[in-house]
């Protein structure tokens, strides 16, 4: 991306092992990401010509001296943040902290090689050859699956619960799948575009509010006696979509924020006197990966169903522009 | 209190039954609380002349019809907020936002008799007769150390977490209290005060911080191998000490905040990458209460012990003064 709205394919330098702990990948497939539309929109300013792109599926083609638990060969799937697996921030499930990552989007996915750091601890090896449904899965696990289940976590879905979800993009509508795989009772989603809502429901959600701000938070309020939602998925980002779900939350209910906050003051008063728990920030989806890897290689969840529109990595920007444009979801690029 | 500054002792009418499930008390003992202060210093304007007080030991004069669980001549602690106990979010365990809840600083606990409204919900009967001691810790347990306890119970404090505690005053005195007892293998304490030191070692903590703000946390960063604490006690209520909580947690932490919330304004962007859990709130000190009533009256803990000056309720002004102008930390009232 050179600036705002301007996306090109470009020739790059092949990337090559750098630390011995480093594996090159040739990507088998990537995707845009909604984040990456901060910066398309100008939103996040850019410091010159930036390699693009965070979400990755590929095969192993070079690893380092140093790297023992990927082969070349392998098919890997990996997450947003590379991180060592070993550290105790990482020992204690929260690998987008580790004390070593490194941000896959500075290294830019989007491309037809990747060097991946800390390779033993970054990535996860794909049991057999996956079928397109299944690479399709796998991409999405790699952030926007990872990071929705994170969300339906921190919110503490679970049997006898229901859950808001606040958010239709990818990561809302991963949340719903999430929220009914960890056994939730009822999911609502907040959601106004009709092939969202279809998708809602397909991954499980039981019910749909049109409704946005306070009229939102009243309507969740009535299917929920008068209380709001056990457990609440943020999944924006913005001023309006946090105070929605921390007013759509009852008291003691949790809140599980992954919209990466744009602009957001929390008023300390309301938080107080809301007793929510809050928890979120950039999803450990490395401390999932195994077991969703597991789930879509076994074909107990389709979370590719959120690609709605496919293009070769040549018309990357044409994706940036559907997504912008709200014309697609989510777009995979294959390769 | 007519206005800030302003505390007198005064007649008032007698309460009466007003509800068939209220309770009259006759106070034993009362308090006050570090939160009185607000008003008193004129950061919580006043609405003319207010009854004051929440905290309360009292043995019951008189019961309404509907009253089935205490009964007259019985020694009774209840916490500052009166519930039902039987609603869904009481028997959650948050009694504080019981969905019947009635503030009992609204009815002034600083006083001779009370009615306490939901008498079976918000009651606990104290068995046998509380000795001087049992008695200053069953006042505590009315509010301080039940908010504290709280707080470490929010902040997740358990065997093998380092917890580090914002504010030296009663509440985060008694946060170390609870801490320990929870089992934290290691409390540090951020406090300047000797005297206050000296109370947070005897109530277990092991490591003391008299730096605050940025210095502080990189304190505590240094007794944390460079990750910060695993749980933070945040008991003061300031856009500086939240800042210094959510700081001094590592990723994946745990921030327990019960200082009521002035002026803050927690910055999105720095929660969200901080990726620590946040809970807090007016804490529900009833759920805990018979734990630690039973505590108190087995000699376990003395959470009594910060109370530092003991005056009559008719010296209340003083009592102000005292805590004012940081003479006392916490001063109890007779009767």
């Amino acid at each position: 991306m050179h600036q705002a709205g301007d996306v090109r394919v470009e020739d790059r330098d092949d990337p090559t092992i750098i630390e011995p702990t480093d594996a090159i990948i040739r990507l088998t497939a990537t995707c845009i990401c909604g984040s990456d539309l901060w910066p398309y929109r100008g939103t996040d300013p850019l410091d010159g010509p930036t390699p693009m792109g965070h979400e990755y599926v590929g095969v192993v083609e070079e690893i380092g001296d140093a790297v023992t638990t990927v082969k070349v060969g392998d098919v890997v799937v990996g997450s947003f943040f590379a991180s060592d697996g070993t550290c105790e921030i990482c020992r204690a499930g929260y690998e987008s902290h580790c004390v070593h990552r490194v941000p896959m989007g500075s290294l830019g996915t989007q491309a037809e090689r990747l060097r991946v750091p800390l390779a033993d601890g970054t990535l996860v090896v794909v049991p057999g050859e996956p079928d397109d449904r299944q690479l399709r899965g796998l991409l999405a696990a790699s952030d926007v699956l990872g990071t929705g289940w994170f969300a339906a976590v921190a919110a503490e879905a679970g049997p006898g619960k229901t859950v808001a979800v606040v958010g239709d993009g990818a990561v809302g509508l991963l949340g719903i799948l999430a929220a009914r795989r960890l056994g939730a009772e009822r999911v609502i989603a907040m959601s106004r575009h009709a092939d969202r809502q279809a998708l809602a429901r397909r991954f499980g959600a039981t019910d749909i509010v049109e409704e946005r701000g306070d009229e939102g938070v009243e309507r969740i309020k009535q299917l929920t006696d008068g209380l709001g939602a056990h457990s609440t998925i943020e999944a924006v980002g913005t001023q309006e979509s946090m105070m929605q779900a921390i007013r759509a939350t009852r008291a003691g209910g949790h809140v599980g924020y992954v919209g990466v906050s744009h602009d957001v003051e929390l008023p300390g008063l309301e938080l107080f006197f809301s007793g929510v728990h809050l928890h979120g920030g950039p999803a450990p989806v490395r401390h999932f990966l195994p077991e969703l890897v597991g789930l879509i290689m076994d074909g107990e969840i389709d979370p590719g169903a959120v690609f709605d529109l496919t293009l070769p990595l040549e018309d990357a920007a044409e994706g940036y522009r559907a997504m912008d444009e709200r014309r697609a979801t989510k777009v995979l690029l294959t390769l």
